[in-house]
């Protein structure tokens, strides 16, 4: 149903640049073709009981690529969260290598959510983890955090367009601890007078601008389905060639109908992002439960 | 010469609270003995040619066994740089995990330098990975970014303390392309009035006094050797009973002598974190620099 459009193909060889369309491209497709909804890889240990798994790296892989198999059909978009693999170690990690393969495999987009964020050559490994065609971690796009400032995140943002990847830069959260600093006002430099989110928007909106990216940029943001990106200082009206990784779906709280609520416009840009609602419908249920949830998210935007 | 004094033993039964002393007792002791000097183990590209080695898992492996060893000797602290590691997927954590046993079995303090970052049971998931004492990752003390609120980061918090472990989150770094977003002033919730940097500072120094810690707390921060402290809103003199991670000595431009100038009355809480001024003496020298370095620092302190 997505078929290989969002993908590099099951195994594409290690080309680099010249093989692989941009993310930005790419995820422009899948959302017009597959629609909005991305599932969530979260295996915590509720889960894996529930679903008859081992707390443990085989856990976590049979998981992952029961997960991938019941989206293939319904979905275009993965995203494992990657700290459900990593408190494994390294046979967490490859696990999740595992399941990025066989997502891959299943013309499947994968964002990995890892939420990396650091400066100068240490961003610059991170991007190499988690971007390079020859990672067994590659994935199309990574979450990545801002706290070091978007221009620490430069290096890593050319190198995964380099690559045909992408990255979300968490922009505003939806969780209670994240208002006050998200909220803070800027009162330095080319953002002044900003919220410290709306600076942040406006440093990815301008990284696509520079790349040329005019239907949907490679680099774009996480702004939480539930969050009042007002109060926050965002203006969604900006973000129609941004792409929005929009966690908070289900059982979070937010529902597909708040999809052109919330963003408006831009909210054919949106990936919306759904976990525990479909994760708990267990491993039989699956499939038809993520084809159901797909259908109904793309009938908000019809 | 630093002895088991900060290690829980070469290979500690996974006892858990019962058996293992708080990080900020371990940290203390270790500051008090071995001194300030902390050695990165950051196996880039260049070093790992310059040393012999491979740009693959078990060049990484090899380095990091190679510092250990050399630190063992004269410094109490290493701080791996995780993402260096990463890089390499599944087998560049293995190889981590190999080094981080040597570091334990060598007696030495282990400050993972990952800056992971999330909310709720996916912190919750980063903890588990890199302060569990089961987990083959665990270290004495994670580096964490506050992107989402240091509120985010209180479960981790918690779940490092009934381990014997620590936290360093980040509060304010040197690179330039962060200085608008930590200067920006909060002005929302008891924070209201003062710059981001400073709100975590008071966020840390709460979460250890809450936890009565009194003499050095398991909860950090990461401050940046050659910031400007005070144009970031962050008053020294607090942090007389907090430990600090501080990165940028020798090639990033800090010198020992700015410990006592730059940290004040808290000078002695400080970990001087020092990386490619030791690792490029090249592993036949590195012992020696390592020890020269520590006795330098060591001297600026009394």
């Amino acid at each position: 149903m997505t078929g290989p459009v969002g993908s590099t193909g099951p195994d594409a060889p290690a080309g680099g640049p010249a093989t692989v369309r941009p993310f930005g491209e790419r995820l422009a497709d899948v959302l017009a073709d597959a629609g909005p909804l991305c599932v969530g890889v979260d295996p915590h240990d509720w889960l894996l009981d529930a679903w008859g798994l081992g707390r443990d790296a085989a856990g976590v892989r049979e998981f992952g690529l029961r997960v991938v198999e019941a989206t293939a059909g319904g979905a275009g978009v993965v995203k494992p969260q990657v700290a459900f693999f990593e408190r494994f170690g390294s046979g967490g990690l490859a696990a999740l290598e595992e399941v990025l393969a066989a997502a891959r495999a299943a013309g499947l987009l994968v964002v990995g959510d890892a939420k990396r964020g650091d400066v100068g050559s240490t961003m610059a490994a991170y991007a190499e983890a988690w971007t390079s065609p020859t990672s067994p971690l590659r994935v199309d796009a990574l979450t990545v955090s801002p706290y070091l400032g978007v221009g620490a995140l430069a290096g890593a943002a050319s190198a995964a367009r380099a690559s045909g990847a992408g990255l979300f830069v968490l922009g505003a959260t939806s969780n209670a601890e994240a208002h006050d600093l998200q909220s803070a006002v800027t009162a330095t430099g080319p953002r002044a007078g900003r919220t410290v989110a709306a600076g942040i928007v406006e440093d990815v909106l301008d990284d696509n601008a520079a790349a040329g990216e005019t239907r949907l940029g490679s680099i774009g943001l996480v702004l939480g389905a539930t969050v009042d990106l007002a109060d926050r200082g965002v203006d969604v009206s900006r973000l129609t060639t941004t792409p929005v990784l929009a966690p908070g779906f289900g059982a979070q709280g937010a529902t597909f109908a708040d999809l052109p609520r919330r963003f408006g416009p831009a909210a054919r840009s949106v990936l919306a992002s759904v976990s525990r609602d479909l994760l708990s419908a267990g491993p039989r249920d699956l499939a038809s439960a993520v084809l159901r949830s797909s259908e109904e998210a793309r009938s908000c935007l019809a």
